[in-house]
């Protein structure tokens, strides 16, 4: 809980209304009670909080609400975000200390305040560092390491010599280290190629349920800090993503491709191997690139294989265009061919 | 066990032949033994039952089986599975009571003839309903209510707090109440949106292995009563599924679209977010439905972005048209430019 | 540990160099260390060997790797993979023994050499033979059958019944038996279609992370011998796979579809019911069959509906072409139309 005032030296927000105000939630307009923290982000928006049972609202500097605490920021969301940052309590995934189910190997260290939940398994030679959180069924392989601040939710599973950065997030169902797909045909089968390197996962990373970072298979595939993954996201071997890159709900990314700093795919893209994605680069939802293709930023890229967005809409109404006068157009081919 | 004589009954089917004939199970017509039900859709199948060995066959009412004992139904492939669900012993996930090795928090509350299987970890204050069958290693959050006769396989994940109505069945490594995916970006990082809501499950819900449901940012993701949902699919948050919704194996909804009642969603469909699906409405497997639009009933839709399935196959087709006569037409399109 | 002239020997390679060179591991040419092996595929990456620690490479024929004790070998990535399968030990997912948090049922039949990670469940009757390693949490179904040296990591759950061959390895959080996805409508809901048929998966056969392969309606889901599956990939019910088949991630196969073997299946690829897809055939990533149709061997098919690579590649030039000359052939055609 903090007070009005606090939120807004806090988030460098002018406030107006009273300063005492406290504020222990956040919610929609419609569903908050009276210490929730509400946003409005436009004017439009503005009824919807003079009606909540809301005190405090954060709200862009030209929408006039007299009845409310507000405080005024140029991005209502982004302060409404990092207002949460502060009210929220982190999630609690398992009660403090070791729970007396947790099988923990030799030689596991871990550091200050670390909670492991119940049936957890920690395996030989682990490093769990300070604050960390280890839900149920969790497990951590042998010689993994989490950084400071770690949380896993219950059934992650964290192959051996994986390593984790600092206040990574891990939602159940998460696999981080599994082989990478490689086979070499020959003699008749399939000889696996190995799977033996390894997987680096950067600073304030958070993957969603049930989604896969395999290991690499010689060398390293790498999260960079910062970025989001949502859930049933395949991340193949050797793939180098960069720093704050956001990848969408059931993309896939196959071997050794590589993604700039803050660039964007959206859901269920297929991004095959050694594919390199600029720095900030949009990928739109179901595009599909290549092996070997290169992606420029500047333009969103959308459809199989991807083009930008302007090609891909360009075509797309030619299409819908030529159904309309294509028999005519035929017709004309035709007889342009009889001549 | 049932006689034909109790299966007609309940089924409410004309019977031919001996009505003592006893039902124990269900097969087709090659691998039945002969007290299995067996079923044939159509006269063409006829045959197939002819030759089988099960004694009981349910079928149309004018194909001939003159050495069977038929069940005579209009739909004899419904009847087959509404038999079914008489003759078909339940599914047992976990050994009557509550296994020595489950984990069970302060205040849990459990109705009568629950059953949780070995190394099952529930959480404080959760309530499990009447007849609930939770498997080995299922993971139910703080203050979660799961409502009557609800089935999870091992390795389910019930995120704190998420609520399941009567007789839901989760498969294994279903995870429902994870966060959804939403950042705010600024100051040169991605803020975290918060995921606070809720999950609401209906009654009679089926969800598929290792599937995902989000909970809301700030308000609830619905999942009507009846709907039936494939593996490694994703529910976004916010999402709103009518009643008797089907979604076929890793089609993906992002945030805060609406599925109204009875809409059929095709494997590996893609749905943005804000998207509105009229009731009854069919997408068709692979199709991609763009940010905000709105899908009526009638007509399936196919493709990407999805439009009525006729006009798809007829560009689709137009395309065909053109690679063959296209080298005419881009030579008129030559001379008509230079006229 | 191996010498060269061992691993040459193995390999049937011809050696040149020191055979008394001693080989531990396996790397990339920048990571190796003395004891390392590497591998070039062309002339091209000599002098990344010539750079390298490593002492000992496996080359193509015509390449000089003078300093180096060289492994001459006509595919030097397939000699790579085959001494790979000689010089790693294999992945140890569990302690040798049944760890003492294991839940054996009744009944179960272990061969020799069994390894049961801590907090696995095995229900009664099920079969595990000789050099079985289960890992943590794992939960192995009523009767199911698990033929020697399988390889299940942590989070595998294999339902009741469910028949794995020789060797197989199941990744983190696999899904092998769950329901498959049929259901009848009528009288106003879903009616489930019985769902208690088999799966029989082949020896040698390796299944990625979250993968699930579903149980047969009535009959029998099929994977054969030595096929390989991707990450996150779907196999539905009745699905009959042949021997060798490569899966890569994120596709999904609906009901009853058969793929011959050898073929190849691209990423997020989508086959729905019915499909039939010839030995040896392949299927380009992303691409979707519809129902009921037949691929055959020869080209790659690509796209969606998925079509020949040559026809899908003529018809996106087209769509290109199109777009350049498109207003003149629409004038045009609004002049033929006039005449």
């Amino acid at each position: 809980m903090m007070t009005a005032r606090e939120l807004a030296k806090r988030l460098n927000l002018v406030l107006e209304g009273d300063p005492a105000a406290s504020v222990a939630g956040l919610a929609t307009p419609e569903r908050a009670h009276e210490r929730d923290l509400i946003f409005v982000g436009t004017a439009k928006h503005a009824p919807r909080a003079a009606r909540s049972l809301a005190r405090c609202v954060i709200a862009p500097p030209n929408v006039p609400l007299t009845e409310k605490t507000v405080l005024r920021a140029a991005n209502p969301k982004l302060a409404f975000a990092q207002a949460a940052a502060l009210l929220l309590v982190p999630p609690r995934v398992a009660a403090p200390g070791v729970h007396p189910t947790a099988v923990v190997g030799a030689g596991v260290r871990m550091g200050k305040d670390v909670a492991v939940g119940a049936y957890a398994v920690i395996e030989e030679g682990a490093e769990i560092d300070a604050g960390c959180q280890i839900g149920s069924f969790c497990s951590v392989g042998r010689g993994a390491v989490l950084g400071a601040g770690c949380t896993l939710y219950p059934h992650v599973v964290v192959y051996p010599g994986v390593k984790l950065g600092r206040d990574v997030i891990l939602h159940a169902g998460v696999v981080v280290g599994g082989d990478g797909f490689g086979y070499v045909p020959g003699e008749g089968r399939h000889w696996k190629f190995p799977q033996i390197g390894r997987v680096d996962i950067g600073d304030e990373v958070e993957i969603g349920s049930n989604s896969c970072v395999d290991r690499a298979a010689l060398e390293e595939t790498r999260v960079g800090a910062g970025t989001k993954i949502d859930n049933l996201v395949q991340i193949g071997h050797n793939v180098q993503l960069g720093d704050g890159v956001l990848i969408a709900a059931q993309a896939g990314l196959a071997g050794s491709s590589t993604v700039g700093k803050g660039a964007v795919i959206g859901g269920q893209v297929g991004i095959a191997d050694h594919v390199r994605i600029d720095d900030g680069a949009i990928v739109g939802a179901q595009a599909g690139i290549p092996t070997g293709k290169h992606i420029l930023a500047g333009e969103p890229v959308w459809g199989t294989p991807a083009r930008p967005i302007r090609k891909y809409l360009h075509q797309l109404a030619w299409l819908g265009r030529l159904s309309e006068v294509g028999d005519q157009l035929l017709r004309l081919a035709g007889s342009g061919r009889s001549r």
